[in-house]
């Protein structure tokens, strides 16, 4: 799993590399591409809501991809600042809950209660996931742990809405990331006992 | 609102001292407490969202309150650590989200859906407000602001429930605690560019 992920990241960063230095070279700062992505982000939240499943996978694709390379310009451009690497984190959660709040009105619509269960389940265990990282770290405990983090999960929900299988998608996804929030916390117990 | 939060805390802390007191006779520690408030207030969920919103709301504020008093049993102690006190704000959380996704079934069961998105709103910007928060300290910033913190929050869905009035209550939750996201947040950046 890490080494899977880590291989994924170094190829993300390879291929948008000729983006970011297109950002770059237009002095796009990395604050405006955080805001452009929440942006697109939330645009996609109606159409999920819908059930215009397809196209709302598609625009929250882009939206976190936009919101996944401000971090990248930054480092390129060394203007990475606490501010903007605390929005960035904060607009993340924001972009990933309202698609989750999106996916919540779009299963009640289709009377699929336990799916909406199954949606707030992933919404709590998801911000869970960050919490627990941002309160360890507050601690001095590195987090960094767990099967998926924001990058997965978001992963997991675009194909899950693209494949047109949100009910599959939905329960897979609450059980991952609950499964991630235990391993966090036990992961924080280990370090601080030690 | 910071006056009031102020003087409830101190009664709070009074009317419980003699609880405080037998508790630590009897040896109880403040990771038991975290345990057992948060093992109650699971049991409220069940209650919550088939609707027994009186006996919900009860289980729901006595497993709120145990989870309260652990902080205090913690310093009356001299017992605080540092992972009962990360163990104590993620079962915060974890409970809090509980009945939220309780919430979330119940308004989908009556065909609530925008109570639906309601409830899910309000439990991103919660789960926000907290992060906000933790992601704040690792940068080395306080953030002990904004409207409603948890406390505000638990008392506010207990009463709604104790008072069967769920929706006026999850819109007004959503709106309060969305509101204090931002305000964190603007804390934040005031904070960081001095």
């Amino acid at each position: 799993m890490e080494a899977l992920r880590r291989a994924g990241k170094a190829w993300l960063e390879k291929a948008t590399h000729p983006l970011i230095a297109w950002f770059d070279a237009r002095r796009v700062t990395p604050n405006q591409l955080s805001v452009t992505g929440l942006i697109v982000t939330l645009a996609s939240t109606p159409l999920i809501a819908t059930g215009w499943l397809t196209t709302g996978a598609i625009l929250f694709g882009l939206g976190s991809l936009t919101d996944a390379l401000d971090g990248a310009l930054a480092r390129h451009h060394a203007q990475a600042s606490k501010f903007g690497a605390f929005l960035d984190s904060t607009f993340d959660r924001i972009g990933e809950g309202a698609a989750l709040v999106a996916l919540a009105v779009y299963f009640a619509n289709a009377d699929r209660n336990a799916a909406v269960a199954a949606t707030a389940v992933a919404m709590l265990s998801g911000n869970l996931t960050s919490y627990v990282r941002a309160r360890a770290e507050s601690l001095g405990v590195n987090c960094e742990v767990g099967w998926v983090s924001r990058t997965e999960r978001v992963t997991i929900m675009g194909l899950g809405m693209l494949l047109h299988v949100p009910e599959y998608m939905i329960y897979l996804l609450a059980a991952l990331t609950s499964f991630t929030v235990g391993q966090r916390v036990w992961h924080v117990h280990r370090r601080l006992a030690e």
